[in-house]
């Protein structure tokens, strides 16, 4: 990896002293996804610069490394020309991605523009949902004929491969009507005699998903069976295109994204990626946001009348309420530790519908074992601070329950969901963590007035 | 994918009625995945009576899809000699990682019992920690020497690939002393006349790792440059072995957990995968737990202190006290998201430090906004609720303080942490939370004290 100050610093000068030969020369010894870096860092007018000064093969392929946000950018600043010369040497699916994500009339400027046949191709793909098979593969596979032999299938890749710039993985096998019916590995084909036929060595038990598949079956099969490719086929298996492994490397990326946030209380579906919560405008972010927000204000709702309740023991004793914070404080810190165990678990298959039940009784004990410890703690240090050793023992208990509870609905409530066929990540927020602070307070209240009639 | 509980049903039955030559032939319908599957949800005999029915490479397939805690149990389990057979059928690297995961007189009584030449490999591999390069990567590489036609070079690699099952992706170019010199994509090699020489056709910026470097770093330069594999060299650019995406999938997994454990406050660095967590001994999952819940406890007694000098506030007031358990949880939610928000991009590169500071302003003004909104509807509700106005002022406007400068604290703290070189997911936790939930009552009780004092 390179020091990219430096770099950027030099860059800048030469931008600056308008030495475009030499500018070129420094930026063309860089790996296209190092200039992407350090597009990413300069200003717009010094990436116009520096796209306009580098030959086009590299253009294109830093624009195929750069965020969304910045490819729309830099081919609408460009002239319009060479825009469309930098987007038809990008791949299809590439190329789809970008316009996709330009505003209609100028995504229709663009495919005008463009090679025919590119632009029909590039037209089909932008029909299929971004999230689908069809919005995330490539149309254009290495296929060969059923019916050739070993030698005319060499033939036909080294001639395709080198005219389509296509990356080698599997060369699929298609009958004379295009549906797909075996699979061969560049292996097979190099290490078997040329004058076997194709359809005597090619593997007929074909991993393949649909083009209206989402993206997180797509991933789960790449997970499972660690293939380098998987073919996409329509209804009719005919070969519609390929998903290639670093495609699904941004697929669990944003998968895992939407983990992350819907763990948070972010709700990730109201349109636009993830990553656009930061990013786009204000009201989008309020959206995205508020949902559970207000669900959690309607449960310390709950809360609050809980604890309304106890008017007359803050009263008498106003040292009551002093200690709430800590018990919900600790109580939904251990529950959520338990949450995330327990979702993680499950996204990454490890814990089961059917193997989950076990970890209850597991986290149970964890949180009795921990919440003995910091109620003992919390019993020790109220009590020396306070000196009043009843009031030590009303707070350490209730911490040693709250926490025991904490683990047990952090655990419970995620296989609960998943039962309900609910994803376990919106459990692992807002919602649990309030019915833990409900319970919590509850819980203590009870303990304090309990003490307070019986003595 | 399959319906996997009518399989284990039938399974069960063929099991139980001791038909092992329909048993054997109902298993090997299955991809080696889907019987790692199956597998998982049987019971340990009826694992057995699955692996030693079904052939050895199927055996040995569907081991190296198992989770390490089963491979090291099967192993064990089955007969010894078997047992080798079916290590010494897995990748080197593999071989290696199952070896590892057993206690130390069992992995060196398998050593001693596998074939002299991959035993010597896999020792060298348990040389290396797991978590580097050295540790991960499969020591058998595709070479070809600097000094061969391509001709030379293609008969070789059916040799190679043929003879050891290897995956093709790249062509490693290696001088007599194993140095690496260079890398030729298998789409070159095959679309080149055959007569040139691999050292003019072969491309010398090879992206490369080295054997201690860590996992981190290596999936950094995976997603970076979208490569299928990576070469491992020494410090003295000898040629030692490659990584490849698949391996690359399950680092990414690793990391991601391990950013989603720390987030939580569990702590991820005390040995052991961080998938024991849930499956370890009660001592380890107190020992992951009990840090960061200690910190809380210790931030929460500020809390409670702060919160004690309010006790006549609460005698005269006691509906102040019911109302904190809101503040807190509401103010801690919108922080928690604010800090979802940075980590996240920081991890996936949309955040850099440069770019991050511009972030504060926009969260601060996302805070104010729903603050304002959470602001009203809690004054609207507490005003209507307990017909006082003024508490339903304090409250509201406590509440829009208190998330607003929750959202400031959730964004700062990330990129603070980052500058220090501190891993910003520590942040997300149980720190910030409690932070968040001293200020909020601060801010609050000083709020009643002022109104208590000025009317």
């Amino acid at each position: 990896m390179l020091n990219i100050e430096n770099t950027i610093d030099r860059i800048r000068e030469l931008i600056e002293n308008g030495d475009n030969e030499q500018l070129r020369t420094e930026l063309e010894t860089y790996h296209s996804a190092d200039l992407a870096d350090i597009f990413q860092e300069l200003k717009p007018e010094e990436r116009l610069a520096c796209i306009t000064n580098i030959n086009e093969e590299l253009a294109s392929d830093v624009i195929e490394y750069l965020p969304p946000q910045l490819q729309v950018e830099i081919l609408g600043d460009i002239d319009e020309n060479l825009a469309s010369r930098l987007v038809s040497k990008l791949p299809h699916d590439e190329a789809a991605d970008v316009l996709g994500n330009m505003e209609e009339d100028e995504t229709e400027a663009f495919l005008e523009n463009l090679p025919k046949k590119f632009s029909s191709d590039v037209r089909e793909l932008l029909t299929y949902n971004e999230d689908t098979a069809g919005g995330i593969m490539n149309p254009l596979v290495l296929t060969v004929y059923d019916n050739m032999t070993v030698k005319e299938a060499l033939d036909t890749i080294r001639i395709k491969a080198e005219k389509d710039n296509m990356e080698l993985y599997y060369a699929y096998v298609v009958d004379k009507s295009s549906h797909l019916v075996g699979v061969l590995s560049l292996r097979t084909l190099m290490t078997t005699p040329v004058d076997l036929n194709v359809s005597d060595i090619m593997s007929k038990d074909i991993v393949k998903v649909l083009v209206d598949d989402y993206q997180g079956h797509i991933a789960d099969i790449f997970m499972k069976y660690q293939f380098n490719a998987l073919p996409v086929v329509d209804l009719y298996n005919h070969l519609k295109g390929i998903v290639t492994w670093d495609d699904v490397q941004y697929i669990v990326e944003e998968e895992t994204t939407d983990e992350i946030f819907t763990s948070s209380g972010i709700v990730t579906d109201i349109g636009g990626d993830d990553d656009d919560i930061l990013t786009a405008g204000l009201l989008h972010s309020i959206k995205a946001r508020t949902p559970w927000l207000f669900i959690t204000l309607l449960g310390e709702f709950v809360a609050v009348t809980i604890t309304s309740r106890y008017d007359k023991t803050f009263t008498a004793l106003p040292v009551i309420a002093a200690f709430m914070p800590l018990l919900a404080g600790l109580g939904g810190n251990i529950g959520t530790q338990s949450i995330t165990l327990m979702v993680r678990g499950m996204s990454t298959g490890q814990i089961t519908l059917s193997s989950g039940w076990k970890y209850i009784g597991r986290e149970s004990l964890t949180g009795l074992s921990i919440g003995a410890i910091f109620g003992f703690l919390v019993m020790a240090v109220t009590w020396g601070w306070k000196g009043n050793v009843e009031l030590g023992l009303i707070v350490g208990v209730a911490m040693a329950l709250n926490m025991t509870i904490a683990t047990m609905i952090g655990t419970l409530t995620p296989l609960l969901l998943k039962k309900m066929n609910i994803d376990p990540a919106v459990a692992s927020g807002p919602v649990i963590a309030t019915t833990i602070d409900v319970i919590g307070l509850a819980v203590y209240l009870t303990l304090v007035t309990w003490y307070l009639i019986s003595f």
